[in-house]
């Protein structure tokens, strides 16, 4: 496979270029009986939709999303669900610039490289644009979540340029146009993304991503370890660059005695571990923080090289967001919700038959 | 699968618990005519091996490996190569202990509630001596790759407890016990391990990795990123709780115009991202870094629950290695080898007719 | 995965009901650079297309392609290519009587039991409609097959009901309702289902497929053998029975000297392995067959039970096809095109850089 | 993959040549608390073992397992499970003759071509021998199947050469050394036989398979149908050519009235479906036929060509069995249980919540 599905049993694969006509993907593997309708979808692309406030893109994307199969009389029957979003503000502007020259930072140079051919409008299947389906696909799996283990999703802003923001307020993230749970900075950062979009620059970001109420046992030993499954999931999102769990890095510089979790028949005493024990959740809340890193697409003018490998220079115009991490949160949750539901299945497929006797440990939530 | 396999083309399967009799794997999909013989895979295994200094775990294993399949007269045949390495030091303590309770940090509990029974001798599956079968496995990733390619792959310690340690000497990073590249430390870092030995508690590390030589090309749009797919591999590795590529959680912080890497006729100018655009390699070299939490096994007691869930306290007596880090670099360089030889016969299987009119830029190597 | 994926390098994902909106599919991993346009396409599902004789079903439908992405000014990109064909003739009948009892020879019944709950209506997802995707898929694979190797692919009607017929004239397979290779056998397979129509029964067929300069070298040894990943391509295909190759079951009663094909300088001396040898292509055609039974919806009263589990009895009305085996050449066609075409990227992901010393012996062309 | 790894979730991953040091397999997601011990699967090795009659290969393998992971205090621990059988009897003969030139039949001109390179001592990895490791794997699946849910796999020779073979006596199979059910014609197929080993020559065997006890359920829509997924388990056996259910090719000449399998509250009426419908077992009995070519190795001289392309001529000595079909039976039905198996994991990962309000019909058993 070429890299466009998603899971081992509960799948997503996707389809659709920035410019193209519509974006799309088929999920398999949803259990049977979910109760689902389009809107159940759709609150999560609204949630991501551009054009939503000043700090974002100006492209307006209805992203109304068309289930195609799958559902029956507003449950799911268990066969491929299919899913469409069409473009409609796809602007046919001027690409003879990015056309023949490649923007730093961006995967022009690498397609070009790796196919011999790219679609260059709008950075064509490398566009941010084509995590609108994993939001899509992400919100089915975040329904079964929910509905049938309790599991609850949650991210947030948690750091930008100079700024690092607290978990203070999680119920009223999605009430701001930064998913800030950090009310009080709200004006800051406003000042400083006016700022920013005025130089016409971008800024990096760090979301934190929360899920709760994750039974204990998700995960495989070896290979597909649950953080290592969570890691390559997020870090498939356009600009990640590092994704640390619990305590991350910083675990480089702690002892031994510092660092575990200690168990007590209350639970565990904290959560350094980020809520797994050798790959596999261990109850706890799933803590998992993401680097992404700031738009390539700026005004400022950068060093290339055109297609015949000349030096040039180039200046991004069009429609960009200047923070890449202002609308990953939705997307960094649809990421996780997806790698749950696929481990949730592959741990019910071999252990379905287990009843342990050892006692449940109760979770330490966070924050 | 129950993720005890590697890869999509070039892949490993594994087996063996710590106190069993062996350890194996099948390497698959391994390209025909490749000379290869059992000290190729030797040389990795004895950088790894314990019981080498005074800083790892005493354990006492030669780690002779035997090729059992899929080579013949000396070169790979292409099809299953089956390879063997015998435990010879499973030391039959006393398990009264573990048995019954569970190691805080440790894979005890969460194997427990996931399968209702466990191997609980020596951490069974979920023991670091798992590893020993990724080297293996990488060294032939690496010889293929290094053959074919000009690819080579390096590790080393980059920061130990309070020590951040410097890129100085790569040539000489396997002639000390700690992988280290900064040789005027290694006086001040023996002194660390053997107070932090006294006192019977651990420590966390990073280990940097670059790969040189790496081909423009590699790794898939979307879902299979090749820093997706890397992350997925190194966070696999027993105590690994972050990745980062390039500038990694710094980008956090920067701006636009401060991380892209601008193109010139000469190359890239920089190398920021670690060696990726959009998901696939530039010819940039690879940079990427992991953070290993302190090993869970010290003596310093510590809280936890028995089989009945009742509190108790447990030391773990036995042993360990005071730092994971310390055996990790040859691990960390075997993943990153398996992943990229994945991804060089999936970029192949594809891509294997194209021929870009565009020159390709030569990379910026680093340090 | 619930199985709505084929392939392993070269992948198709459909999705779509009978009665639904639309049947779509994502064809992952296709080569960049192949010259694609919906005609391509369209010629293929014009050939599988209902309505187009009295001997098959009469629903209508244009099956009209729509290439929704992976395709830039006429090439493919190499990402994932999203196709769309809307159901325009999904006649919203009275469905009261399927609903509530299982139709004898369908999946009714399997589906109920299997999720629980089903799309009654023309079948649902286990309506042979589905295979529209096939063929789509199957003309991109088709192409590049053709035109990169030289492969051409070839099915025509071999038996039905009564009937052997022989490939005498297989340029006009296309020209006739049956794909008759076998011209003066018409009038007889035309008054012959005129009769079978009139009786409201329906009747099993057997598909024959050659292809042709398929190259030496793909399949894999053990357990992705070429025949049996070709025999789980055609055998997911509705209705399909029995698959087998070269002299297939004759073979039973065959001695070793007489079943081997024996070599000489000119080639293979016959073809009683139907192209393969331990698994893997030889250079001679591929030569398969498949049975497909009579089709279950029929206007003959038959014995079933009700969702309470009562006795009752069903006759389908409706549109359906009298010999499923009639369209199903061009699927048939696709599915070993979609097969091959997988097969010949894992072979060249792992041994493009074989050179075999030893000549390539010719092939025994069938018939 | 290149193909030595069976199944999506209950998986098996073999390795090993006929003249290597040993066999062996990793099998992957067993689930955990199967009692499991040597004998348990040393029971089906010695049904399969050469060198039991005169009728077959007089090698002389004891065909030992060992377990070497997976199983803790005599139970399953839900990791991979390695297994290892050695190779005692692997006699070190001339093989110039092999070696220059590509026995007719055999896959050393197709291995030769696909790598460059092959094992020519006793076939390498397209030897026979390989399907050692299937049967172990296959008593596994075959033991969790028995256990939880009633699961009986039986398999008998249905046809040799002239003989057309009932099953009158089942529980009598492995009794013989034909694993025949129709004890009257024993003293003719030994007959037979004596007189084909007399010529050299060999001959085409069906064996015909029978699970029974198989839930309602197991098999997914579109393309992994249950019979497409047990054909490629089943013509991934060496000389396998042909698979069948149920009434198998004889539907060509059915009608639909007479092929369907009426349904009852006391059950269906008949099977000859061979008890899926929809691709999805219907609880019926799985009735499943396969045809085995004739061995290739055989002494009557045959013409071929040598590595320079030229023509010579070729004579197989050594140890072969005259019949691949007389060993054949374990091997199928380890291959059906390892596939029943996968799909009862996969079944369960989707619809473990399912609960249909429909009543399960009874199964017609067979025969």
């Amino acid at each position: 496979m070429a890299g466009d599905t998603y899971g081992r049993l509960f799948t997503v694969t996707t389809f659709g270029e920035s410019h193209g006509p519509a974006m799309g993907c088929v999920v398999d593997g949803c259990p049977p009986g979910l109760a689902l309708q389009e809107g159940d979808i759709q609150r999560d692309l609204d949630r991501r939709r551009p054009g939503r406030s000043r700090f974002v893109t100006q492209r307006q994307e209805p992203d109304q999303v068309k289930i195609l199969s799958g559902v029956f009389e507003g449950q799911t029957t268990g066969t491929a669900i299919g899913l469409l979003v069409e473009n409609v503000d796809q602007r046919s502007g001027d690409y003879s610039k990015i056309k023949d020259s490649f923007r730093p930072g961006h995967a022009d140079y690498t397609y070009q490289q790796k196919y011999g051919i790219r679609d260059y409008r709008g950075g064509g299947r490398a566009s941010a644009r084509e995590t609108v389906m994993r939001v899509a696909a992400g919100a089915i799996a975040r329904k079964y979540l929910a509905l049938h283990l309790g599991v609850k999703i949650r991210g947030y802003l948690g750091e930008i340029g100079p700024f690092k923001l607290q978990a203070l307020d999680l119920e009223h993230v999605d009430d701001n146009p930064f998913f800030c749970a950090d009310p009080e900075k709200l004006p800051q950062l406003a000042m400083f993304m006016d700022e920013l979009r005025a130089a016409g620059d971008s800024i990096g970001a760090r979301i934190n991503l929360i899920a709760s109420g994750v039974p204990v046992g998700l995960g495989e030993p070896v290979f597909d370890k649950l953080e290592g499954e969570i890691a390559k999931g997020l870090m498939s999102i356009n600009a990640v660059k590092g994704v640390e769990f619990g305590d991350g890095f910083e675990c480089v510089r702690q002892r031994g005695s510092e660092h575990r979790d200690e168990m007590t028949p209350d639970g565990f005493k904290k959560n350094s571990s980020g809520g797994t024990l050798g790959g596999i959740s261990s109850g706890q809340d799933i803590l998992v923080s993401i680097a992404l890193k700031p738009t390539s697409s700026i005004q400022v003018p950068g060093k290339t090289v055109d297609s015949q490998g000349r030096a040039t220079e180039i200046v991004t115009t069009g429609r960009h967001d200047p923070c890449v991490g202002l609308r990953a949160t939705p997307i960094a949750e649809a990421m996780l919700a997806l790698t749950l539901m696929d481990h949730y299945l592959r741990h019910r497929a071999q252990n379905a038959d287990v009843r342990s006797a050892v006692p449940v440990l109760g979770a330490t939530h966070h924050p």
